[in-house]
């Protein structure tokens, strides 16, 4: 073991530093499995350790990756061989919670489900929420401000966070734990690190804004006869339904018939030849009202033609038959075999004209091979989509990225909406970046980090 | 006129310049009408003119201070004879708005009420408000990430803002106008203009989300007859109004007597001998279901002991009437002579500890002079405070400060929830952010305006 680890070991404790075996049983990749090839994990306790961790990197330029719960799906976790590890997992404590003032208190470490329980205990919500959220931990949700289904009502991970506490390259510990919803005084810090991915910063703890707990949940899957109708109705309810929209999902027929009838994996709720679906979910406190009110603004939206026919969900069993449908990746990765996932974002108006060009320019090149599934959260912007082409040669995925990534520049869009960039995006940002905004990215992540040493090589290469 | 405005006139017209009796007519400070003494006041008409005016001024070292709409109290747009003020009165055009996608496209110098206007036209609204919607500008509410009576329900200007436009010191611009709610390719780069006083770039554009419009206004003064049950009824009203609370303004007795029986100038809607009122505000659909609702929740207050007494609303002049008695500023300037005034936050929990320790101070040092009187958006964390003690002086002034700054630290406060540092607060910004967070303020600020050009000396000194 090099002097570096000592001195590390020395800090952290046995217990707090895993090698061989250790490192590469664990992988960083939750899709491929590969394995993590970093020379160690550390595994601090305390804010004070890290800092301490990060001080001895910092003299002896040791580049540093940061784990979370591991489930990005960008490779912004890989680390090569001379790379450390510094995971988050065993500061997973809650620290304080405010029944008062709405606020929980964490540290990073702590997983998404864990807070969400938390504030239900005391009859609040974390109202962030994603598939993962039982691996996913709050920190990593920060560095990657991680959105999901609810973004729409709560906005993303960074209007969750009040209060951030953060150590840089240098061992530096940054704390800004602030409670309040205002707080003016000086530049807000924390936005340094929320969504940057660990490169200007490692987040140790933070402080989140809980919402009132909603007892009643309302929700539907309805069939929309063109993308016209699919804008319309999402102006509709978001008017209708203005205090209490949560969710506002589409669903692309491609995708709707290979979840149902083409799969077989779920149930065709509503016949499979509907151009469009949406799942609409809303949020309240009264559930016999609210259920009275969601069902006669769909019948309003049936009357007025933006929707051909829904079914509402009486029970919980029911909306999670409905939800499935909508957030059971496992059917996609197996009938997309080999897949190719995107997260793109771009104005909803542009949303039908890009995503039909899109699959005319697969079939074009991939006569046969050639699938796509499209679906995501409209209200959002943020399009979720699948491809194959039967082929996952290196040559196929560049391929594929390029008729992905191009075309988003031309309507303004992003080529990422919320999984963030790690390394697999990293060299298409200049398609919707401009070379001003990359050049000012570079010139943060010099004053933050100078030595380049947290999460190398991601987001934005240094020259 | 030197060889520097020349080059500036050749860029902007000479309807882009004022000189003379056109830059000291106009006043830095609308508390005290103190004049402007720059240089020049340079005008743009367009982001290409305004980074070709930073591209010179970088070239010259020149100084530069931005303005906006002038509403600020923290001294934010003082400007001293050597320094240039760079006006965006003239870029002030709707240039876009989308009722699909919910986003307003705007440059920085349009007016606040233009964009609440622009909005209201095509039924949505833009939910920022405060009370100098008129004058102040997008750019300064970006600025200084204004914030108002409705942040409860929709957040800071901060969250309002989905897209941004800067130009730089050195005149480069950085152009992110993004439309969707979700876009994590690479750094978020509108937070760094976001709230940071003009001190890191010029806001030239932005793309604002706007919100369905909601018809339906409920509002009530009620009196509490306790702290705690002025805590407990937000709790209260947080959960029982989850869906529609708008705002939720306390006033403490001091606030209210002042306003209403010394003065004379309001109506004592309620009796004068409560410890504390609130101004309770949801925002609704179904005028005839939310007076309703409305009525039913304070009737459960008043059966829980939370309230004692209540008036509600029941037309929109009476709506003004109650919230008159919030927003007449006047009334306090004319009463408090010499006014200073406060603006800070902390957590709730600590606010009424916090406010009886000031006020006991106050009294030990002026026992016959001071006054003191309180009132906030409790939800926020946000206390408003006005002082007087009879007396202008510096020495006086900066003993108020003292005794204001000081215990927010041990509360984990601030020194500013709203309106920002200016020159007014920067010193004293370390009672409430740490060296280390100031120092990576320092970083911040060399690294995006290395020669310290923009609003030199506001926010944080450079050494």
């Amino acid at each position: 073991m090099d002097k570096l680890l000592n001195d590390l070991v020395a800090i952290v404790g046995p217990e707090g530093m895993l090698l061989g075996n250790d490192v590469s049983q664990r992988s960083v990749d939750w899709f491929t499995g590969a394995p993590c090839r970093a020379k160690a994990i550390v595994r601090p306790r305390t804010t004070e350790q890290l800092s301490k961790v990060m001080a001895l990197c910092y003299q002896a330029d040791q580049p540093v990756v940061t784990h979370g719960g591991m489930t990005g799906v960008v490779h912004g976790g890989e680390a090569s061989p001379d790379e450390l590890v510094v995971s988050l997992e065993l500061m997973n404590r809650i620290e304080e919670i405010d029944s008062v003032g709405f606020t929980i208190q964490v540290q990073a470490g702590v997983t998404l489900q864990h807070v969400q329980e938390a504030a239900g205990e005391i009859d609040m919500q974390f109202p962030l929420d994603l598939g993962a959220r039982g691996s996913c931990t709050i920190g990593g949700n920060i560095a990657t401000n991680a959105g999901g289904i609810r973004v729409i009502r709560y906005g993303m991970m960074r209007e969750q966070v009040l209060g951030l506490e953060a150590v840089l390259s240098d061992g530096t510990v940054v704390s800004s734990l602030n409670k309040m919803l205002k707080n003016n005084a000086g530049y807000d810090l924390k936005q340094l690190f929320i969504g940057s991915e660990g490169t200007l910063g490692i987040v140790t703890r933070a402080v989140l804004r809980l919402q009132p707990y909603m007892p009643s949940e309302q929700t539907a899957l309805v069939a929309v006869p063109s993308f016209d109708a699919l804008t319309r109705l999402l102006g509709f309810v978001s008017r209708e339904l203005a205090n209490s929209l949560s969710a506002f999902e589409a669903l692309w027929n491609n995708h709707y018939r290979l979840m149902t009838t083409e799969s077989g994996k779920h149930t065709p709720l509503l016949a499979d030849d509907s151009p469009f679906y949406a799942i609409i979910e809303t949020l309240g406190l009264d559930e016999e009202r609210d259920a009275e009110d969601f069902s006669l603004i769909l019948e309003k939206a049936l009357e007025a033609g933006l929707i051909t026919d829904a079914v509402l969900a009486s029970s919980r069993a029911q909306r999670q038959v409905i939800w499935a449908i909508r957030e059971d990746i496992e059917v996609l990765v197996k009938e997309l075999k080999p897949m190719f996932s995107y997260d793109v974002s771009l104005p909803i108006p542009h949303m039908q004209a890009y995503a039909e060009q899109l699959e005319q320019n697969l079939k074009a090149q991939w006569p046969q091979a050639a699938k796509i599934v499209v679906f995501g959260h409209l209200g959002d912007g943020n399009l979720h989509i699948m491809i194959t082409v039967r082929d996952e040669s290196p040559e196929s995925r560049r391929q594929v990225e390029q008729l992905v990534y191009h075309p988003l520049k031309a309507y303004g869009g992003s080529i990422s909406a919320e999984h963030g960039i790690g390394l697999e995006k990293r060299d298409y940002l200049s398609i919707t970046r401009s070379s001003e905004e990359i050049a000012l990215m570079k010139r943060m992540k010099t004053a933050l980090d100078p030595k380049g040493l947290l999460n190398p090589g991601k987001v934005v290469a240094l020259d």
